[in-house]
């Protein structure tokens, strides 16, 4: 089976950004192409565009060629855009990795693009709302902090998870992201500022919350053939997954301290990486809120199931710990465009593959594992490896 | 490589319809599984849904699981919505090909669905306008029928394609859907009919052009192996292509009577198949104007470039012509909702395939093209064979 390599990567500043939704993405696609100059927009064959709602935020559907055209890129063998709520990005990195394995293309090119703040913040908040199951959930109130709220009360209550523990992620989360000239929050965090923030949807406050933040990343990837004529430093996407368990909250989840879809597609992509959890060196997980950090650790076997919440108590997940979660700042300190999400993950692995991710760079990194999810029941997992 | 087959399709009538988004994907579903006993809900390993701007037209985005939940389906190994505007359903059956060849899943649901009628007319034509480039022509009045217009008046005065040609493909298609139960119009059409309907965007009529309907589709497809236990008249996928030329027509459109990309994708597809274009027995092509269907006839080589009026009006493109071109009545005949047009043509080369087209059954049908465009600048084919 043809190997597929990431090649090239860049992204946009995240947060309130006054560019239009096509300037963040041609400001992410020329980041992309100056971090590999052997790469030019008439090389690219396919163009995959991952973004949820521009239908809302920009009036504009029919995207992917728009934002190819938009690059100078003119897409010869594939193209589409690709829209799974949060989890976009990584749905999107998927269908240029099977394009390409397959043999309909040798080098595509991803775009990951959300415009999330629009001038009218109540707008804004409706569009988040598209996300949830609209007849049974989303005019219930059901919007995403309540939904993973729930969660977290079912955690505490069964494991005893607290409000310190989840703070603690928030704080490491600023902390790395203080590092990250990228990143919508770079002052840091204190646990006095997490524990005193507002309260959102109890137990969680304002800053165990990611963000409505505007932004754009890019990733080029290419067959390993083609690859060895535009870079000597490949990086190899050896296993990836995805698992559903069920939409509606209401449907499906019994017990919502348990993401058995995440344990599921965890599993899968181990077994087609030829890996484990103890081989992960760091990993961009999908800290929506805090609580959905702690249930990644166990459900991607970082620790024991229900351990989570002194997994980061002990510094298992931070620098000189067991694996590093979330080196650029993570959904809390970066911000969380929706369709650029799971692309921006790639951008951090082309970085800290390549050594190349200055203070906040991760020791030896050589196997990385991105994962997002798009609510507790559908989850999507990328792993990576250094090729040089 | 893993062959890919066709086992399963249904789709819902299309039209102006009382049913919400998510009661179409239920009727769709519902007939795809009633198409193939042998296949239930908890079988399926992907599910792609194929839709355009549910995020407008129901309020609702993140919809593949939604729509995978509303059939009982659970998608263990992938999912992901996809849009390309008018020619989304074959991206789609893209992306669960190219899945399914890589060996990502064995056995995977594609669902095409449109809410095109909305209670706001004005807002219905709106939703429209977000398929074109806002910035640049959308927010000028570039709707798709004046684009198209533009096609027709350059193929007129380069070609001397005539009103009548184009009326004669108007009248071919609705005499087609008149055998179609699921089709929107189903009363046929007369010369008289299509030449005295009012003035859409000159040359195109009322008749010459495809309409606001509702409805949904849905097709199974599964690998060679798995297919085995579940059908023993499989339909092979055996070519596939897309190619782009550009996207707002005032950047690259030089001459609008020659749509380069469509020769391009049908060229990759055909050498992918190993056929010709005399190969096709019947085509369902993009007719979203009767000029585009005439167009494609030259781009595709079922006649020479600038032939494609007169390939109408001699009768080669009807029955006991050289190829039947849109059997069920195309997007003219049935109505264009955008999202399951190109999964449409997969429920019809099932059933013509397999001999069940009663009235307008195609005789010793053995292979098919499939053509979506998403605008004259952006085409995606699909060939497919019988395998039994």
């Amino acid at each position: 089976m043809r190997r597929v390599a990431l090649i090239a990567a860049g992204l946009t500043r995240f947060g309130i950004r006054q560019a239009t939704y096509r300037e963040l993405i041609q400001e992410a696609g020329k980041a992309a192409f100056d971090s590999n100059k052997n790469v030019s927009p008439k090389d690219i064959e396919g163009f995959v565009l991952s973004s949820v709602f521009p239908e809302r935020s920009a009036f504009q559907s029919h995207v992917a060629c728009l934002a190819a055209e938009s690059l100078g890129v003119r897409p010869r063998k594939l193209f589409g855009r690709v829209e799974n709520m949060c989890g976009s990005g990584i749905v999107a990195i998927r269908t240029a990795y099977t394009a390409i394995v397959t043999g309909l293309a040798d080098l595509v090119m991803v775009v990951g693009a959300e415009k999330m703040n629009v001038p009218v913040p109540t707008e804004a908040a409706l569009n988040m709302i598209t996300g949830l199951d609209r007849d049974w959930e989303g005019s219930y109130g059901l919007a995403a902090p309540p939904m993973f709220a729930l969660s977290a009360q079912a955690h505490a209550a069964k494991y005893g998870t607290n409000e310190e523990q989840l703070s603690m992620v928030s704080v490491k989360n600023h902390n790395h992201s203080k590092n990250n000239p990228y990143a919508h929050f770079q002052k840091g965090s204190t646990m006095e500022q997490v524990m005193c923030s507002r309260m959102i949807s109890t137990p969680l406050r304002l800053f165990h919350c990611s963000t409505m933040s505007d932004g754009a990343a890019a990733a080029i990837f290419a067959s390993e053939e083609r690859a060895k004529g535009l870079t000597d430093k490949p990086i190899f996407i050896t296993g990836t997954a995805q698992a559903a368990h069920g939409y509606a909250v209401a449907n499906f989840h019994r017990d919502l301290s348990h993401w058995p879809a995440l344990k599921e597609a965890a599993n899968d992509a181990y077994a087609m990486a030829g890996i484990g959890p103890d081989d992960i060196d760091f990993a961009e997980l999908h800290d929506c809120f805090s609580i959905a950090e702690i249930i990644a650790y166990e459900e991607l076997g970082f620790c024991e199931k229900g351990e989570g919440g002194k997994f980061i108590e002990q510094g298992l997940s931070d620098y000189g710990g067991k694996v590093v979660v979330n080196p650029r700042g993570g959904l809390i300190g970066c911000g969380h465009p929706l369709g650029a999400t799971g692309v921006a993950h790639a951008t951090e692995i082309f970085l800290q593959m390549r050594g190349e991710a200055g203070p906040r760079q991760v020791p030896g990194a050589k196997i990385a594992l991105s994962h997002t999810n798009s609510g507790p029941g559908e989850h999507h997992i990328l792993i990576f490896e250094k090729g040089f």
